[in-house]
């Protein structure tokens, strides 16, 4: 310890954690410390570029408060909220994938019952939702509390707008009935940039890469039984579907939202313009089933 | 780019990144994303654990201000930041080592001319410190700057104290003599624990570290035609060289302090109290001879 160099460092810091007492936590500390220590050696990092690296986490620090993650959107950007993602999320072929929770999720939004408009004030155009909640083996999963969050015409979230009155707009709670479906009606959710007026926007800009993301509604799917699901439908008529900036696509998520002219939704009430529908089986997989 | 899974994200983020303009930034972000992505998949990092992290980040964020830099601290503790230091500072062995800046640096601290004292009201055991700065073939560097920073005998820095007055205590800048010497009076650093009331320290605590650092004085020399030499001299005694926090201690920077009676500085004036003197010879780099 009286010798540190380049080539004696990583032992070290490593050496130096030895009397942790959590197993686990010293297991992803000391890959972490050897990762990070490999990073700055291949690329054999500066200490300008350090110093840069220091005020750009200064800023995404700066920038986050309760209504703004941008530590999320960095992680995002780089792939690896969809990395943990999936690899904590293994699970048979014929279950719905899952995909990143994202940095809009908020707790506490609005109850509703089956049948509601969960847009609450959204601008956008009509869309009715409906869909059943199965388990592996096809049987239909009875009062599973489904939430759903999405962006309004503009491309934003509720969160997004500091004067939001309501402040819950198009997202909320309801739950399956005892045949396992659900419908409820909604906002057409559409494409929309990440936030990147900060840091992480000007990550992306002076790496070549674009914001947007590709139109979607967000999932989260809760039963006893069952392991949670949290993803997204994609519209799959939506540009930005090969070049998602948080790399959450996949093509099991990517369906077909139908549009019709004004008149008469799936469940017999009016639809003064036109709408469109949106039809999804989500198969979950049992607790404790997990790969 | 729609089939995301685990073991197509990473090179899905690389691909996204093709059209980058900036070569080396390219080269610096490919780099991360891999390596993050592999510390990611080599622990199996958990949905959880990805939560606990993002949450860590941000309270690094939010405890960062103008006068406390946590995520230096966070460099420093793992290692990052003597890694970086030793890599950019390689140099022949007859030169000076170089160690890390440290979170406590900060620019505009007074101007000093030799004899005069940089404790300016720092409390603390009085010091005599005198030294050459030479070049590698001994050549005496004349004019050189040389700036300090230094804790109190509390441990603390000035800039830890919220109502620090004069603002700058115990750090300065002075030149040295046409035969590259200098002398100041200031106060004996000691040995003090890095800022651990906020989320490094709640790390460090968790991985069973302490937070100390050994005793020491901090200098950066700069002088045209050669290279800055950012380094401390550390207390031979002290009980922290083999646990430095901040891995900064290199066994050519231990060096022996003398305590003397109260009587007479080497430059002839008087010391009414007990007092210890420091010389040390600091040879530097020529410009552009880097390894």
């Amino acid at each position: 310890m009286r010798n540190i160099d380049e080539d004696t460092i990583t032992p070290a810091v490593l050496a130096a954690m030895a009397k942790c007492g959590n197993e686990r936590l010293l297991t992803v500390m000391s890959s972490l410390v050897r990762h990070l220590h490999a990073f700055a050696r291949d690329v054999r990092l500066t200490e300008e570029e350090w110093h840069q690296a220091i005020g750009f986490l200064t800023d995404v620090g700066h920038i986050t408060d309760d209504r703004r993650q941008e530590f999320v959107l960095l992680s995002d950007v780089l792939g690896l909220s969809m990395l943990v993602t999936t690899q904590n999320n293994r699970k048979p072929a014929a279950c719905t994938e899952a995909t990143v929770l994202g940095p809009f999720f908020v707790n506490g939004s609005p109850g509703y019952e089956n049948g509601d408009d969960l847009s609450n004030g959204a601008r956008g155009r009509p869309c009715f939702v409906s869909g059943r909640v199965r388990g592996l083996h096809g049987e239909p999963v009875a009062d599973a509390e489904i939430e759903v969050w999405q962006s309004d015409e503009d491309g934003f979230y509720d969160v997004q707008y500091t004067d939001a009155d309501p402040a819950h707009q198009a997202r909320g709670r309801l739950h399956t009935l005892p045949d396992g479906r659900f419908h409820f009606r909604s906002i057409l959710p559409e494409a929309y940039p990440i936030p990147h007026d900060g840091p992480v926007g000007r990550m992306l800009d002076a790496l070549g890469r674009h914001p947007w993301r590709p139109a979607h509604l967000h999932f989260w799917i809760k039963a006893p039984g069952y392991e949670p699901l949290i993803t997204h439908l994609f519209r799959n008529e939506d540009q930005y579907l090969d070049s998602d900036a948080v790399f959450g696509v996949r093509s099991s998520l990517v369906v077909d939202w139908v549009e019709h002219p004004a008149g008469m939704a799936p469940d017999g009430t009016a639809m003064p313009s036109a709408f469109h529908t949106l039809d999804y089986e989500f198969v979950l997989n049992p607790a404790g089933q997990g790969q």
